[in-house]
């Protein structure tokens, strides 16, 4: 039975009434954040109960030693993890003497918590008797702002209810803060200075080995009943710690108001001297817009961004929650203005894997941006990996290749490799193609072959190189085999001939040589500087051919089915329908050596071919397959329901479409895999987005044209969403028996609907 | 090049001259054991250089909190770890108010250290100068007494050689000792009582977590010149060292001697609140014999031992001194007295690797305290097994088996596993059959049956059970398979379908079908007791046979071998000699992936399946295996020479086996693998042990009788050594031309020599 508490509402998340069981849950699904920063739903005042306490600053990670049993030769020397940064929303309360804590109050009534997605706002609201008879109404509201992006605000109102009370609000700023995730209880932060000035606090402090120097800081103004009061603080900074106590009797029924901003000034944008002054800045240009004229800038950015990405679902209002849930988190994560950034498999919710970057930008997120931002966004994320590439070229070296071949790596901070289990880190080398697939994929989308001369073709050429090199000649079959690799499929380790590494290693060979004659034949200058740059030669190039060329695929021929890798008939071959309920989930419940012996599939591995090269593969193929590994599949990676919900559309299976859908869109908010208290799971939120605008809507692009097979699940009347294709924005709304397409535009645009071409025109609504 | 400051001798282990780099090697070369406890060679007095400080009570081990990367379900909750004791040789000496530390002083010279094998003494002499200008003489003598075997005796003795001296003795114990090989830091030990009276201290201290009680002791006596003198010690006792100094005026020329007598007495043997009483007993024996008499006795120890256990070689001096080093150190280890213990893999020379227990008992060591042993000794190291039985059952169910199948773990302390590699601990399940092996060779050996009904059956039915589950039925192959295992060859994890595993596996289940029949036939309420202890069934028992008579076996047609897994021919077959030097080792030089889809093998894999089970095969097919797989062996084992030298042997090649035996006796002495400082190879040389008996002697138990094949290595003019075979003794002794059989017996004795039966009758010689 998975988790139910949140309440079903079309554009906000919302618990009611207070259950300290929740409060770490709660904590993950209520987060927010800006693209710069994120945080948890941690409460402003004190909290004694259970509670993961998580701010975090983009690009700001800590280099964690290496933890293993025994070190293997190639191992990364650290793990590079997501650091909880300096605390600034922290706000105590003492109401006549006592703290305002949930956990310890005598009652909390009518407790509510909504996070508005609409908006952009987090807001709580409460009644609390405390243990000294003081009952309390409680109103905070609070949001990082789009607008502002160094800086967030909180408005925490109290109004005493039955008698007349001394409330002291205690806003403070906190850098002795610490990992739950962490190897060794390494110190992460090392505190520089504390210091204040009127209203204003700011620690400067620096990560530990990666010295990113940042300032936290905060300013703080009171009210009573929305009229600005002048309270001289009570100040007290400590070490690592900075609070300003502002104390006041307020009279029965009376609304104290505190207006907290804060957030960071981080050297990646400011000189490390500059920080105080930025910070000073930045606080200026907040407070004179003032907490209200913030919210309503937050408003509008938020309906910017909806303007162009909202998905609408019509007759079924969890399905509609799920799906604007997973806009609004990617959102909250990424926003595509910084090339140095990227999407973490967790965002700004939680600690757990480390990292910020790995295959799902290129096989699950890029998608969703490129159709729902300016190219430039998808762009931004390819060059990520092109400003990479030389780490990459190092990593492979580490691992034996040689010759400019590039290994990206499976988890990776600033490109080096960060990920430890021998059996991912050296084997899972896949994503390798993940990475060229992106660049195909986004010229394919924006039409924007550019990138390729300038910069995509030397990481197609390193990648080539890769497979090429890590390929190995089988005299035995008389073909290329691969040997020793870990597919998108984690529940296998070191198998061979994987048929998915198999084929996008082929096709990888095969796009970059494409692209080597493409850029020779139209831009003599690009390919000049790339071939002296790679020192590429043709006798080269006839090697990887050679690769591609007579590359092995392991095929059964009784079931008409490519195999997963070599000797996969040879397991016990019961589907998971027929295996005992109790025994899942298998990662939870089994061994890892019965795992690995398991048919079980974690997520798509041979399908996830057959999502990206689609076309090459008849619909019965994708039938036969479909049918023969999905029934293995566990779906315990949290990628996995899209792109099956993507396969069950396009075979016309609708109801176990909508059953993926309603599983990769509710993950988080039902708590499908009982570990959302440790974060969201924010790439695989794209795969929700694909699994409507690919799946139930058949969007694709062939040939530069721009492609519909629309459906519907029963369970819904209508959906809509948009498409920036190619600068032009189109409207989809697909009823049960129509859809309707609308161009914001210039220029007229021929798409093809069900097969048949159809042009649509600006501003003019077409239904078929 | 390999180590070579090891001045070859017959007997001793000799060191000239002071080196500091080569302390920590040292250290383990010349440590000193008597199977109830053991120490590196430490220098008694401080030494502030690199030092790698280790003495280690028989079974005494911590569980030390798992370290990982990941965790993965089915992950034992510690490792238990060889646990550095509280130390009880060191005596600090005060020359002049300055500290004795070879590191420090002004001169260092005629050092020499000798580890006199054949009386089982380590001693030091050199003349040292400090910094003070004095320049004195020390000689040292140590051993750990195999008569008492709780107690050791130091012989310190100082001379002032150029001018009168104060001379301080400060004789102390300390647990304030640590672990090098820690996850965590954690503390190891807790101090209870240090306590004092007369000449004697006493350290109370239990292990955390495991509560395993010790008391470390001491007592010192005080010589001029050999003539006992009384001085009254100054006193100092901490929480956790006791000290006492026993201070003189030594004129130039006079000897000042201490003798120390120190060790453990722990709960295994005695009550925990007797454990002082117990070792004022065991000094009262002690000091009442005398350092003298003591040594005596330890010389007349180890020329019993050497009675039964010496291999002699002439004519080459090296060989002969690594043979002996080998039987040296396996007696200081393990001398089979006790049931409770086992033989680890690094004895009590270092930390490394953790855990007592190994398959290496199994596989290498039985065969030497088999032959050179009372038959009893074997017998304990079967019983050993046979009391884990209930916890290889759970191992087994920790792991998804159910119904009584047994999985022996991979490294074991009391009988849990004890590693986390998945690789290993889960996958390296091979293990198992050298458990059966085992019981098979003792029987083959001893003739003693009667071991199987009493307890070894039991045993061989938990692990038939096991295989049967273990096994799954590939519909495609239409045989058994055994899917996701690692083989003796470590250099590659979780392949499908070892033959060495598969091979055994079949084994086992025949092995185990056999003697249920036996016993039934034989042993009427031995297997009645059984099988309802068993709650075994006929109709179990045919599954097992329908597993063991339809296993599958990889197998080339074109090279006429057995392939050691599933998709071995895939693989590019560069040849170890083909490959660059500069490559290896390869466990240095590469990384995991790459070593895991190379050819190369780490020890005998396939052809350690044609060792345990050479008569299954014949000559030409051992040649073709030897052939195939030796060229591709990276012999990065420690296990590995001795298996290829008897192979070598049997196959005639003399020149290889004799190059595969000189690695395997001196692997430690000469440090092949660049890794002596943590500790001596013990496991590995009972290898040794059975490449001369079974190798150039061509040792076998068929059909009850003892059979030879003599040949010897031309750099040698003749070796010899004893075989206790079924309580009688037989001598070999072999030459050039010749070989003599010498029977030490009541009994004539039919044995084989050359595939014909020669009878050999007690006390004449037979020459052949």
């Amino acid at each position: 039975m998975n988790q139910d508490y949140i309440k079903p509402d079309n554009w906000s998340i919302i618990e009611e009434g207070f259950d300290a069981k929740r409060v770490k849950s709660s904590e993950s699904l209520f987060s927010i954040g800006n693209g710069a920063m994120g945080q948890r739903a941690n409460f402003e005042e004190q909290y004694s109960g259970a509670t993961f306490q998580g701010s975090y600053i983009a690009g700001v990670y800590y280099p964690d030693k290496t933890r293993v049993g025994w070190w293997k030769n190639g191992y990364p020397e650290y793990f590079a993890k997501v650091l909880n940064a300096p605390n600034w929303i922290g706000i105590n309360v003492i109401v006549n003497g006592e703290s305002l804590d949930l956990f310890t109050c005598k009652k909390v009534e009518n407790f509510k918590r909504e996070l508005n997605m609409k908006e952009g706002w987090l807001s709580r609201q409460f009644v609390a008797t405390l243990q000294n008879g003081i009952t309390i109404n409680v109103n905070t509201k609070r949001f990082l702002s789009l607008d502002l992006d160094e800086v967030g605000a909180i408005q925490y109102q109290i109004t005493p209810i039955n008698s007349d009370a001394e409330i002291v609000f205690k806003p403070y700023l906190d850098s002795g803060i610490t990992n739950e995730d962490t190897n060794w209880d390494d110190k992460f932060w090392d505190t520089l200075n504390v210091s204040h000035e009127n209203n204003q606090a700011f620690i400067e402090a620096k990560t530990m080995k990666t010295d990113f120097y940042t300032c936290t800081f905060m300013e703080s103004q009171v009210f009573i009943n929305d009229k600005s009061i002048l309270i001289e603080p009570n100040i007290k900074a400590d070490s690592n710690l900075a609070t300003f106590s502002y104390s006041y009797q307020v009279k029965k029924g009376d609304i104290y108001t505190i207006h907290k901003f804060g957030g960071y000034t981080v050297d990646r944008n400011h000189n490390k001297s500059q920080l105080i002054s930025a910070a000073k800045n930045v606080l200026k240009m907040a407070t004179k817009k003032g907490f209200v004229e913030l919210l309503n800038n937050q408003k509008k950015a938020w309906s910017d961004i909806w303007n162009m990405s909202d998905i609408t679902i019509e007759g079924d209002v969890k399905a509609q929650q799920g799906i604007r849930f997973n806009i609004f988190q990617l959102n909250q994560t990424y926003l595509g203005k910084d090339s140095r950034l990227n999407i973490g498999p967790k965002g700004f919710t939680g600690e757990k894997y480390g990292g910020s970057t790995y295959w799902d930008t290129e096989a699950y997120c890029i998608p969703f941006y490129m159709a729902t931002k300016d190219q430039q966004v998808a762009r931004n994320l390819l060059e990520y990996r092109y400003n990479h590439l030389q780490k990459a070229i190092e990593n492979a070296e580490k691992l034996g290749f040689k010759n400019g071949a590039a290994l990206y790596p499976m988890v990776t901070m600033n490109g080096e490799e960060c990920h430890n289990e021998w059996e991912i880190t050296f084997e899972e080398i896949h994503r390798n193609g993940a990475i060229a697939f992106a660049i195909y994929n986004y010229y394919r989308f924006t039409g924007d072959y550019g990138y390729i001369p300038e910069k995509g073709l030397e990481v197609l050429i390193g990648i080539a190189r890769f497979w090429q090199q890590r390929a190995t000649f089988s005299t035995n079959k008389n073909q290329y085999v691969i040997l020793g690799v870990t597919g998108p499929n984690e529940y296998e380790n070191n198998v061979n001939n994987n048929w998915y590494t198999n084929y996008i290693a082929k096709w990888c060979i095969n796009y970059a040589i494409e692209n080597i004659k493409k850029v020779e034949a139209e831009y003599t200058s690009n390919y000049t500087r790339i071939m002296n740059k790679a020192k590429l030669s043709n006798s080269e190039i006839k090697e990887w051919k050679a690769v591609a060329d007579n590359m092995y695929f392991p095929y059964s021929e009784k079931h008409k089915v490519f195999l997963q890798q070599d000797g996969f008939l040879d397991k016990e071959l019961i589907t998971v329908s027929d295996l005992d309920k109790s025994q899942r989930p298998i990662n939870q419940k089994w061994s890892w050596d019965r795992i690995l012996r398991s048919p079980y599939i974690k997520q798509a591995d041979t399908l996830q071919g057959f999502y990206f090269f689609e076309d090459q593969f008849s619909n019965e193929e994708l039938e036969r397959h479909f049918d023969f590994y999905e029934p293995f599949t566990v779906h315990e990676s949290s990628l996995s329901p899209c792109v099956h919900s993507i396969q069950a559309a396009k075979l016309g299976r609708m109801e176990q479409a909508y059953t993926f859908y309603l599983r990769t869109s509710r993950l988080d908010l039902d708590d499908y895999n009982k570990e959302v208290e440790e974060g969201l799971h924010i790439t695989s939120m794209a795969g929700t987005w694909m699994s409507i605008v690919e799946g139930f809507g058949g969007m694709r692009i062939r040939n530069n044209t721009l492609e519909f097979e629309p459906k519907i699940p029963k369970q819904w009347d209508a959906y809509s969403f948009k498409v920036n294709f190619r600068n032009q924005i189109i409207k989809v709304n697909i009823t049960k028996d129509k859809t309707h397409f609308e161009l914001e535009g210039t220029k007229s645009l021929e798409i093809s609907v069900n097969s048949k071409l159809v042009t649509i025109t600006p501003n003019n609504l077409v239904t078929i």
